[in-house]
């Protein structure tokens, strides 16, 4: 029945190491681009950013950023030979691109057809989530996963696991070896969902706990998120031992789901009618809060997107998926106005691409179209290209409090860097020939470029090589 | 500021001679699909198609199809030894696909930042058809975009020049040299456009006719198209000279466009106050009738949906440019039900991709998130795959009274088409691999491949080989 080979091939070929060289360069040479602060959605916003046309960054012996600064500056302040410098001059480095959402165990089922949320669910997520409980295979397809977001130039990704503890560790112990900043967790559903994949109040918060105890802040990069799928597919006194878990650890995230699909919202009214609406079932939890990412949250009114911003909570905005599922236009203008902490997520499976070029893409789509169903009074703000790359960079590393860390280029932060090649394809490169100015280049690389113009990737300053390529 | 090179630079990249080899084979192998009729929104259409997992096609020595059928069958019939046959095996090939809608000197401006289409056109669109007044820079374009049109297994296009006739006589010699099937025709425009790109009744006539008297059916395999803008910026004068050649010339088509935004349809109403509807302002004028293609219609009434199919005329639907615009959801469902001549375009510069898979996959999303607008009684069909295909073939070709000749791979047709690889890519490598029946494996093509899956790509017979590559 399929030409293309078995089941049995997928595990042979992405069994193939991918890992990172070990040796971090003194220096990288390169167009330079990051953000010192949002910008909101101005066209120009030139106080948000540093652009260093010729740039060096330099890295010291651990792999983070020692300095930054136009190319004649850092060569006559660190008597730089070309010896000690990396060159990828032509192209462009920013900061390695943040996916605030996805679903690893969904990467089989990627264009699946023909159905919205609830159905998409039960058809073909819940049944490939099913062989997560296999170790073997939840480490073949972390791998798999985790190459796919490298390739793509995403070097942090905030992820769901499948409901089996093993899903967790295979994925982490993937990571852990690539050293990749990533956080993720074991889906908690103890209701509304097939049987084989319950999980129960108490076994939820027994593994849950045993993962954050053995992997949050302690190995790699790793930090743990407590993952209850939504509302609906958690009891009462599940929600209940996921706040236990989300106020008893540090720094430990909360990830799920929030106003999606209007089927969706209509059965969580019904399951909780007590609630004010669908993002205060959580609230009403305690697990609205900082370090909370709520993926979709396309129907949010504006008092819930007040709420998410004055807890500090955040949104990862997934339009490939809002789109495949038919879900609905995400309001970012009214998200903007409110002034909540707005990132992008790809949603592996419902999601069509893993990359967060294409994600900002469709995110300027939906936000056109969005435009166009507003009133006419009412004129909205475009995506500009400068708030697409802060959301996936700068934007998203606050929304998950790890500006620190990530999502920027200074001095102190970890080396995680990509390289985007505006000749990556034909159109790119023609297009690019007749920009004028950096907002045209940023723009006509999240519209055209994909995996092909992410040049090079940098974790913690090593080089990530391909063994696949 | 542009650090990616000056306009200079690209006259120099896009000379580079692409052309079709100079051999046509005896024989073809591989997975050979294509369809016989339409396959409605059935989600196994078998009687609309033909699969042969392991098929052989037979190809005339002036490259048109023999014979097509199962490899066995081929093999013993035709006495075949493996040195008559290009194996293709394990990839699909499927006819050539066709574009129904797209402007070739708009293919500096794809991703042009910020507008909806009354704005675009003013920015960006028409600055950048002034400069087809230079038949030398016309044809450094041409040659750009119908490489673009082969890399991604478009082998024919109903594509617009600029107002220049020039425009249209670079296109047209740059198709012959490749002998490429394609119809085009000079922009009509003599109002409300920038004074540096307006004609007038007289020249639009005269420039028309002398292109059609030159080209139509005279010179490789090009026919014309009578190409007024949009009402709009034609006059009533001019209108009446489209609609005299539009009846004067066998096969010639008519282009333009219809209801895409709804300020255009407003200012289409205030022009326009005794005709009945947008489309009635065309059919007012005698444009409306086989072999007249409208793009968008995004805003149609089911009867103006009526009356192209009573007229037989055909709709483009431009799904990456109608959401890059923001101009809003095709009604895919209307125009099924009414049985219109449906076909995709990739309306390039405001469309976002040259790839006919990736135009299947936005409409895909625009019809998801269509049915979701749709009032809940009224259950919609989604675009089945197999719609999908058939709309960039035989339906496209249909639409263009062309299915004698393209679009399907039956004996006596001209021998475009392509071949599919299913491993172009990790993550598609990795989806088909998971894939049960044709229809997934459609499915996963249009929803997560581009152009590097497209292997191979044939023109009458001859493979066509990119310089560039």
């Amino acid at each position: 029945m399929n030409p293309y080979g078995s089941e049995s091939d997928l595990t042979g070929a992405a069994t193939l190491t991918s890992c990172p060289t070990s040796f971090i360069p003194k220096a990288v040479r390169g167009s330079l681009f990051f953000f010192l602060d949002d910008p909101g959605t101005d066209n120009d916003p030139v106080s948000s950013y540093r652009y260093y046309e010729d740039g060096i960054l330099i890295l010291t012996d651990d792999g983070h950023i020692a300095d930054i600064g136009s190319a004649t500056d850092m060569q006559s302040r660190y008597g730089l030979t070309h010896r000690d410098i990396i060159d990828h001059s032509g192209k462009l480095i920013v900061p390695g691109f943040i996916d605030t959402h996805t679903h690893y165990p969904q990467s089989g089922i990627i264009a699946a057809y023909g159905y919205q949320l609830i159905e998409w669910l039960e058809k073909y997520a819940f049944p490939a989530e099913a062989e997560f409980i296999d170790k073997h295979y939840a480490r073949t397809i972390s791998r798999f996963f985790l190459s796919e977001l490298l390739r793509n130039g995403t070097t942090t990704a905030l992820i769901f696991g499948s409901v089996h503890k093993v899903s967790a560790e295979a994925l982490f112990e993937e990571a852990e070896k690539l050293n990749m900043r990533i956080i993720g967790g074991k889906i908690m559903m103890d209701r509304n969902a097939p049987q084989y994949l319950l999980d129960t109040p108490e076994t939820a918060y027994s593994d849950s706990k045993a993962l954050i105890e053995t992997w949050h802040n302690k190995r790699g990069r790793i930090r743990y998120a407590i993952t209850p799928r939504f509302a609906a597919t958690s009891s009462n006194e599940q929600l209940q031992t996921a706040q236990r878990l989300y106020h008893a650890y540090d720094d430990v995230y909360l990830q799920t789901h929030v106003s999606e699909n209007q089927h969706e919202i209509a059965w969580v009214k019904r399951l909780f009618p007590s609630s004010k609406s669908y993002l205060n079932v959580y609230n009403d939890f305690g697990l609205v809060g900082p370090r909370s990412i709520f993926a979709h949250g396309i129907h949010l009114t504006d008092d819930e997107f007040k709420l998410l911003a004055d807890k500090n909570a955040a949104i990862a905005f997934c339009p490939t998926s809002n789109l495949f599922l038919g879900s609905g236009l995400f309001n970012f203008n009214h998200a903007c106005l409110a002034s909540v902490r707005l990132t992008l997520g790809t949603d592996i499976g419902a999601g069509t691409s893993f990359s967060m070029l294409k994600t900002m893409a469709e995110a300027y789509k939906v936000v056109q179209l969005q435009s166009n169903f507003a009133s006419a009074s009412k004129k909205k703000a475009a995506l500009t290209p400068f708030k697409a790359f802060y959301m996936t960079t700068l934007g998203a590393a606050r929304a998950l409090f790890l500006e620190d860390k990530i999502g920027t280029l200074q001095p102190g932060k970890e080396g995680d860097f990509i390289v985007l090649n505006p000749d990556a394809t034909p159109l790119l490169s023609f297009r690019m020939k007749k920009t004028l100015t950096l907002a045209d280049r940023l723009f006509a690389f999240m519209m055209l470029a994909d995996d092909r113009a992410i040049n090079a990737v940098y974790l913690m300053g090593k080089r990530w090589q391909n063994s696949e390529a």
